[in-house]
């Protein structure tokens, strides 16, 4: 038995258009049986950043300004023609009209395919998040390293 | 005999820059006798559009709006001081001044080194572009599935 | 004995927050005993210039404006929220106020651990930059062939 294909995806990018590469490509892999696991890092972290209050995130005024301007899920801006928000309002308009997973559906189907979450250690460090402010599907914090570790037999893409 | 070494190129990116460097690398990658695989999505579109009137490209009115402020061909901006397109334009001068291939030529030089162009299904399908939309160097539009298949034993690199 | 494993970063991007990010999985690779070259192109040659007086570097006048634009190591902006630059002085506080390694640090953990400095042969050309106008870090300059062939046996990521 062939061992099964492995993908890691960067997540670096916090931008709406980023993510939403990211998670076609982490299901796309894991709906073809291939073992997927995702990386949060840096901007990355709005991805999974929990809704609601928690905008105010982290504890020093510093980290909580940062995270503040950062924003969160709801707000993810587009890389480029961003409008004040009002373009991934639309493109999550276009995607419904032609029956394409939006950003949520992708989240949804990501889970229920299995695929690992895991948030950068260093960079929640740095901008002073809590596991607990993170989506539940964010199981772990791991370093680089490890990171690497399991990503030894896998092909690595930076989003 | 060895396998042919392959590489595999996901171009996200509409910027002029990145298109470049993405085109340097493939081109670079098949004169050394790799077999290099192109796939165009989202911003990237904008990369193998057809010149010319298609500016306005999409059916509906949202995809056809979004097509025109991607823009096209001759109007992919520079990812940093883009000064209203002007840079682009100085940097193609900067690369004749040089003898380096011109974005232009790289296309050339790519179609004749035999790299397969192919576009993203799920991408033409939400900005409801159609194949005759792009260039006739892209030869097909395939699933992110069908592309990940055919990289199995490539490199994938995610500009 | 197995062969050492193999990471070749191509730092693109001459962001801030992306230079970080290249540096930190760089020496989180070749902590772990990792071969990682570092190939430094267009945006990124801007990590790797020269600190001090040689801002306008280049030869001829496009060259020098664009390098003067582009900035250097003192000035890499962040790719979001840059804010005129204050930004990236606001992240390293955080970051030393984390005891997480600054760029600046994460330099000279790279030196120590042998990781690998190029420079990209035709960037360097484009822009007019000499050898000399770059780090003592990076060891040599090479075409994009040439990377790939040192790079055969190792993962590749594009930042």
């Amino acid at each position: 038995m062939e061992a099964k294909e492995k993908l890691s995806i960067v997540c670096f990018s916090g931008d709406f258009d980023r993510a939403v590469a990211a998670l076609t490509i982490a299901t796309g892999a894991a709906a073809t049986n291939r073992e997927v696991t995702l990386f949060f890092t840096f901007w990355g972290l709005n991805i999974v950043k929990k809704r609601g209050g928690h905008r105010w995130t982290g504890r020093g005024i510093l980290a909580r300004f940062f995270n503040f301007l950062m924003g969160g899920r709801n707000n993810l801006p587009l890389s480029r023609l961003n409008f004040g928000g009002l373009s991934p309002k639309l493109m999550t308009g276009m995607m419904k009209a032609k029956n394409v997973a939006t950003l949520e559906e992708l989240f949804e189907a990501a889970k229920e395919l299995g695929i690992s979450f895991v948030a950068c250690e260093m960079a929640m460090h740095i901008l002073e998040l809590k596991k607990e402010d993170l989506i539940d599907e964010v199981t772990e914090m791991i370093g680089v390293s490890t990171f690497l570790d399991r990503s030894r037999d896998a092909k690595i893409i930076f989003i």
